[in-house]
């Protein structure tokens, strides 16, 4: 049973194949949002607090944490700017931190000050990233995750993405990286531009799981790029990749309508033990107060249909 | 490819594996339903053709109709008034039907009026129903449920319910009655009841799917019995039966929540061409029409992931 240790300073969580879905809170990441890269450049970190405690607070298990002002020279202005970013970070919440760049420096620095066990984000199958990366992970020792892309992109082909998946995890193992502290992200395309991108990733998750037996992740959101009411489209492909045996996913947890999804995949999956966590969230929910559209019948929900069949048969269920 | 071809007087719908999931509307069904069956009793058929516009309107393909008022003597009563219902129902709405119930002079009388290519709602293992339901699927050349229960009761071991779904594929074949014409219903259970019930289901599913090479189907609600808003519980079960390789379910049409599922399934599982109907359907969606509660964030969805893997890496996704 695969299972990725990750630790804040006082709390252990794990990544593994029998553990509720792990929620990587996406939200500290100045990429495209300019406003939170003008205000990290500046030294205001008051966007950075608030949306560590919300998505604390909205029940994400880990934070990632990225520090890509995408100012000039990342390599000199990166590193002090992300470990600030996460010594204020996990200074106000007490879960395991991803530590999120491109820039090497920055996630060396950034692993020299992070409490606990942090995630290391990211690794790729190109030459020069395993080479700076994976040494970084075995002196640290940490997990890190492994973007199946290489030096020649992201290929359409998912046996082409197993495989450079798989060459990660040689190449990490050759470094004395166990395969359980490799999270593999398949790359997930938005469905509107590639028709056949769920049913992709959903295999390709499937085989890591069974061949590789590494945890998974991805950007969720990447899935409805493009599309009307994103959410929705969201909402339904959290259950597929948790069926699929995908076990985080690197995402915004102040969406409720996502979050709800993943409690409920966590019911199913048989990760939520006697639906505590689902009892506990939503025993007082009424949909009015939700705000749910009125439906056409105010017939009381489900049940029917078990009472239709178990009735008759008289079955002990 | 198993395709399951189903019609109503004019209408042909193909229940398959590449096909959109299929939803049997389950509403027109007396069962725990006092006020109804009262009503049909009396002749009075107003909720039957408001339930069945309704249903449709809401985006149901097939709809099931149960006539189980469980009177005395259902043997003689049961036969005129699932015709009588069968008809008012087609001559409303131009689905293709499932004919519901347990009474083998009912489905009889009910296939004798039918316009089409209905479906038989069900058989099951036990001896006597497989000698009187498949004969009748064979005379008049249509699909049929198959129920894994036999004389035994329901198992909770999945693989005596995949034994009796062979069984009953096996048997029907004997009869001329091919695989494509069986759609198995593997039996939900209640997942506050069987922690283990999401994961079972799943297995036996594509067990299902790639064994016996057979459509699927089930009592969608019979999942979150038992449990605080149901909903979010069916909603997010529908995506991952369908990662699964479920083909349709009896459920209910009339739920937003539930359909919103359904529909983001199929853009997912590659079965919307060009999202088409997502599209159709959403694109003027705004969470405040829904009366979505507001979000912790004011930031746009999703998106930044994307930008921040993809726009450092420039990949031409």
């Amino acid at each position: 049973m695969t299972r990725t240790v990750v630790a804040s300073a006082t709390r252990e969580i794990i990544i593994g194949f029998d553990q509720p879905f792990c929620v990587i809170g996406e939200r500290i990441n100045p990429t495209g949002r300019k406003k939170l890269a003008a205000e990290m450049i500046a030294g205001n970190f008051d966007t950075v607090e608030a949306d560590a405690l919300a998505q604390v607070a909205a029940g994400a298990t880990m934070l990632d944490v990225n520090a890509g002002v995408t100012a000039v020279n990342p390599n000199e202005t990166e590193p002090p700017l992300l470990v600030k970013t996460l010594e204020i970070v996990q200074g106000l919440v007490d879960v395991p931190l991803s530590i999120d760049s491109s820039v090497t420096a920055a996630i060396e620095a950034g692993l020299k000050v992070a409490k606990g066990r942090p995630l290391v984000n990211s690794v790729t199958g190109e030459e020069e990233k395993l080479e700076a990366i994976l040494p970084l992970c075995k002196k640290y020792d940490v997990p890190v995750v492994a973007i199946s892309n290489d030096e020649t992109g992201i290929s359409e082909d998912p046996d082409v993405r197993f495989a450079v998946a798989k060459k990660i995890v040689e190449r990490a193992a050759d470094y004395g990286i166990p395969a359980h502290d490799i999270v593999v992200d398949p790359l997930v395309m938005p469905i509107g531009a590639m028709g056949t991108a769920g049913r992709q990733v959903f295999a390709l998750l499937r085989r890591l799981r069974e061949e590789l037996k590494v945890n998974t992740t991805c950007g969720l959101s990447n899935i409805s790029f493009g599309l009307p009411h994103r959410h929705g489209i969201n909402a339904a492909f959290i259950p597929m990749v948790v069926a699929s045996g995908m076990t985080s996913a690197i995402m915004n947890p102040c969406r409720p309508q996502e979050m709800e999804a993943v409690r409920a995949a966590n019911v199913l999956a048989g990760h939520d033990p006697n639906c505590g966590e689902w009892i506990m969230k939503y025993r007082d929910y009424t949909p009015a107060a939700a705000g749910a559209p009125a439906t056409a019948s105010a017939a009381p929900a489900g049940g029917r249909r078990r009472g239709g069949r178990e009735g008759r048969r008289g079955a002990a269920v």
